[in-house]
């Protein structure tokens, strides 16, 4: 196959860091709200969403079950929401539902049964122009960013700030002070990240030009970011097939034959790093053709050190996002193209 | 690329009923010990396991989140538990971790952990001829099968017997007897399944045949079953690429680029069965090569009707795992055929 044209890729965009302090700046409202919940009695928090929204979740369902013992947390596709029948779905929960445009059919759907069950929502949504949205009508209380370009950094935040406002307010979070210094310094940490990682986009587009198949690796909070990665940044707005693995679970199956495709390893600072560690360890004895995104490379500036687990997930999935640009310029694809979607009946 | 000489696909193992015989007889076991654990103060449940071991705690979970709104339960791979401190892991948890050989390094050392922390541990794992293993050494009760071949089924089964037990035991399972007496028909109704899945075999078998890559899809409690086709039966054992996606999540990117290799829909009469429905809706009309592996297709003998719901994640596992009989035939591969697994330091 002829390779196409390479195109420099789309800088990263100019609204990131405002995006993100207006993002940071609700860390009160989800603490107030928190506070009122866990002393209402909260049960059971469900983070909720479909696509990019539900792989957002995965850093604050992480921090809920490392740290909670009181509230329940899980997570689930709105799909799974609407479907399944929940028995802790009743005025005792919170259900934190995340969609950029808050028109999201499903979404809408899980939103509306968790209400008529008695459930407070926490809607997460792109707010901007004063214009409103379902989402925004529907749920308790809001938590929005103005961009239509920086969507996975603020979504990811949000969920992260309130599953940290909940924890704080049930006493279960070890350091909160130092908590929220850290949140607070996520604009500047994941900025000076999405600029950082270019050599590894420059790195990975090169590997990833005349690819048939990419296998993103992450564990822990950082699987998220590599479904991200695999379904929304590769299969969906660059057409390349990929597969997510959970680098937990690579030496029970995948290892076996992902090498013979290019392989990405997603590495945080969090707890779970060893199990990516072990995967890049391998890697690099009987691969050919793989790369690994490390927040340790991240200067991620303003974040004290003892915090850098809490907001690796965070600069891993904005890095992760990055990765898309490149990998579309290298193959001369446009990521708003789509065969389906909004395009035809499904 | 030629294709290889199809061979006549292995039988079904010859130990299938009576392995499944001997699996739920134990549901009295699994029962006494989940009473004495409810009324002791159980407070969280964990399912863990390595691989195909830990993909069979879907249906476990699933029923947990659907009815317990005590004991909270969560499922995470045996690497996950080691690297994570989760707040719930103490006196009041019970942790059922599965692993044929009963000695999975990383699933022996999250149960050693677990047992630290004090919580009560149940083993799944092979027992036969007399001998013992390390995980039966460490649990406190252990739920065995006798097979070296018929794997998937029992660890599925003895999850799920677990799950119905705490349910039962916290006063949370609405139809007890139905639920047991679907178990109890369990093995007779999974032996048929394995015989009544040979169409389907013989179809995607030769829809697999020169693939280079295959989608599997499942929702909910199926989601674990295809993971397992696809990490451990074609990745793993057939040297094919393959992917998992979440049915429930089809339709925020992924369906984008999936059609254009073999796409295989696994539907149960679960509540998420929606959702697989509208996946083979959208594959019927756009795709190519596609089938779909559906519960509604086994008889599932002695299975009240009320209860198939109950009883087709299990089946439906079962029949997936006798999919790649049919995949290793038509490729002419040996399924046993590692490159790394055990071979070489990782």
């Amino acid at each position: 196959m002829a390779s196409p044209v390479t195109v420099a890729p789309a800088p990263p965009a100019a609204d990131l860091t405002p995006t993100l302090e207006h993002t940071v700046a609700q860390a009160g409202a989800a603490r107030a709200l928190a506070a009122r919940l866990v002393e209402r009695g909260l049960r059971t928090v469900y983070f909720v969403g479909c696509g990019g929204s539900y792989y957002s979740t995965f850093p604050a369902q992480d921090l809920m079950e490392r740290h909670s013992h009181g509230p329940a947390a899980y997570r689930m596709t709105a799909g799974e929401m609407i479907h399944r029948g929940l028995a802790g779905l009743d005025e005792s929960a919170l259900v934190v539902a995340s969609s950029h445009s808050g028109a999201t059919p499903e979404t809408l759907e899980a939103v509306r049964l968790a209400k008529k069950a008695g459930a407070t929502v926490a809607g997460i949504a792109r707010c901007a122009d004063g214009r409103t949205s379902p989402l925004a009508e529907e749920a308790d209380a809001l938590f929005d960013y103005p961009s239509e370009v920086t969507v996975t950094e603020p979504k990811a935040i949000h969920f992260t700030q309130l599953a940290l406002a909940v924890l704080e307010a049930a006493g279960a979070l070890p350091d909160p002070e130092g908590a929220w210094r850290a949140v607070a310094a996520v604009p500047e940490a994941l900025t000076a990240a999405k600029h950082e990682v270019a050599p590894l986009g420059e790195r990975v587009g090169a590997q990833w030009r005349d690819a048939r198949l990419v296998y993103v690796l992450g564990a822990g909070p950082n699987f998220g970011a590599a479904n991200a990665l695999a379904a929304c940044y590769l299969q969906e707005m660059n057409w390349l097939h990929a597969s997510a693995v959970n680098a937990g679970d690579f030496f029970h199956g995948p290892f076996e034959i992902v090498g013979q495709h290019p392989v990405l390893v997603l590495n945080g600072e969090d707890e779970t790093r060893a199990m990516g560690e072990r995967a890049v360890a391998f890697a690099e004895r009987y691969y050919d053709t793989w790369s690994v995104l490390d927040s340790k490379d991240f200067t991620l500036p303003g974040v004290p050190a003892a915090q850098r687990g809490l907001i690796s997930p965070l600069a891993v999935a904005s890095a992760a996002r990055r990765l898309l640009d490149f990998c579309a310029a290298e193959r001369g694809h446009n990521p708003a193209q789509r065969r389906y979607m909004y395009r035809v009946d499904y």
